[in-house]
């Protein structure tokens, strides 16, 4: 076993390497630009990393890692169209570099090249890394739709949203462990076990992003503070407070969540203070320790040495001290 | 063996009864109804046909075929958005009875839920199927980036728009048969001959479909006669006439496709006279014939029954010899 940054180094180097240097132009050259922006590289880690867990070397789970990063890079530009995003990471998005005709077709290779990867694996491991992406993709892509389903209604439950995110984030997490597990063959309910530790972990992840989002650090969250209030996203945070408020507090939410003014200093700061005063900030605390729990019960299941359990509860516990 | 519409009964049948009943609703009713638009599924056909072809009973080929008919199917949601094209077989396209949005994110579902149909097989031949599917859905994505880029272009050569269509349309023709092949396990040369069968057989249906365009009769073409010199679009005919033309019907020519006039009727006819001076019309007759003879000559190579052979060649001159 290694550390993160020795992972994250691996997958860097393996991903500055690729070959994308095919032709139509026009449909590749998009695709090298949004794997060339980085980020975290947090999926594909995860494979690696779970792979030797499972005591395989991790240069073996090199190709499931692969389609996992480049399924999830398809993802945010299929994603960047539908919201608009003007930026990507600090750069611009693909349909605004080039135009939104690329970033559909482009998109679409890249979904198509994911499933690519897994072709150097023998036809047992194939199929099940096939059958996992297949299975986890169309979740995602039900995760996204519910997302933008959710824009438009005003009746959306907590176990909805819950679902929402998922069905969005964390399956995603979830299976990018367990192709590492399965690259690694090691038994199905270690497999199993794997991909629950990653879901919640991934649930405990957007939920503390939906935290931060509104009580992060300026000084050290990555984005805006407030940027979902802004926005008027129904998030966790929102829909507790729904739940919990007084009528007052509730009338007062449901105006906030009506109006954009153009100053929205103030806008943020009334509706922080309702996350408080209603208990919404504390439920959301409460559910990332919760699920970051469930996590770590899962891993106590796991047929694996007890040092390995050590470093993925850190992994988990470092994961969820982040303050940005 | 069976006659083409007992598999496209079989397919037709098939589809009604195909269950995608899922949810979210505003994801998969999209999918529900451009599969219900029907049309002629040729495609999955081809993959029955072949299937009985290697003497294996078609329905063992039903989910094969339909993974390549979802396919197809999301290929023409996406292009239409690419197209902005308001109807798809009479009826509304899906971005537009939607939005855009609906027909990325649905579309996206789609070729997720191709691969899918192919876990019904055994690993060796699962794996077969989605390589050879992952190869043909990359090259359809390059195929419709050549078509795209050939729009701005005005040096485009014969060679240049024979690749574009071979890759946006025939490979998927020959990939459908191939399947057929894959599921009845016949020989690896057998079924590389049905796909140069195929590919050949779909690279002249679309020449036809270029030359019926322009030279069909009104009263059996679907479509509306002179719709590509309309749309100034550069055909095989087109590409002909210019390589073809003196200077002086050159030049007329590319003065003709640089107006959009509101009545086209003048335009459609001198446009279709130099096409025929200019002996184009007859090249693309030829070149039917000759991919049509070619793709006869690889049946001569397989190693099937006579009685089956010939039903292919009935198959492929019924084909050519269509007027719509």
């Amino acid at each position: 076993m290694h550390s993160v940054s020795h992972y994250q180094e691996v997958i860097s180097a393996h991903f500055s390497g690729l070959n994308i240097d095919k032709q139509p132009t026009n449909l590749y050259e998009p695709i090298r630009y949004i794997l060339s922006l980085g980020g975290k590289r947090m999926r594909p880690v995860l494979t690696l990393m779970a792979a030797e867990i499972f005591n395989v070397d991790c240069q073996k789970a090199l190709d499931a890692a692969t389609a996992v990063e480049v399924f999830h890079n398809f993802s945010l530009i299929h994603d960047d169209i539908m919201d608009d995003a003007p930026l990507r990471r600090g750069n611009e998005t693909v349909h605004e570099k080039w135009n939104i005709n690329t970033g559909i077709l482009s998109g679409d290779a890249m979904l198509i090249l994911a499933y690519q990867y897994f072709e150097s694996y023998e036809p047992i491991i194939f199929r099940a890394l096939a059958q996992l992406f297949s299975k986890t993709a169309l979740e995602v892509c039900e995760g996204q739709q519910y997302d933008v389903d959710f824009e438009t209604r005003d009746d959306v439950t907590v176990l909805e949203y819950l679902k929402m995110i998922e069905y969005k984030t964390a399956v995603l997490v979830g299976a990018a462990m367990k192709m590492g597990a399965i690259v690694a063959q090691t038994s199905q309910e270690n497999a199993d076990l794997i991909y629950d530790f990653g879901l919640n972990l991934g649930i405990a992840f957007q939920l503390q992003d939906d935290y931060l989002d509104a009580f992060g650090d300026p000084k050290t969250f990555g984005k805006q503070v407030g940027g979902d209030i802004i926005e008027n996203k129904k998030t966790f945070l929102y829909l507790k407070a729904i739940e919990f408020a007084t009528t007052q507090e509730k009338e007062q939410l449901l105006h906030l969540f009506s109006i954009q003014p153009s100053d929205n200093t103030d806008k943020i700061n009334s509706v922080k203070e309702i996350f408080t005063t209603s208990g919404a900030s504390l439920a959301t605390q409460e559910a990332i320790k919760d699920y970051t729990f469930q996590a770590f019960k899962t891993l106590e299941r796991m047929n694996i040495e007890t040092d390995k359990k050590t470093l993925l509860r850190a992994f988990g516990e470092n994961l969820m001290s982040r303050k940005v």
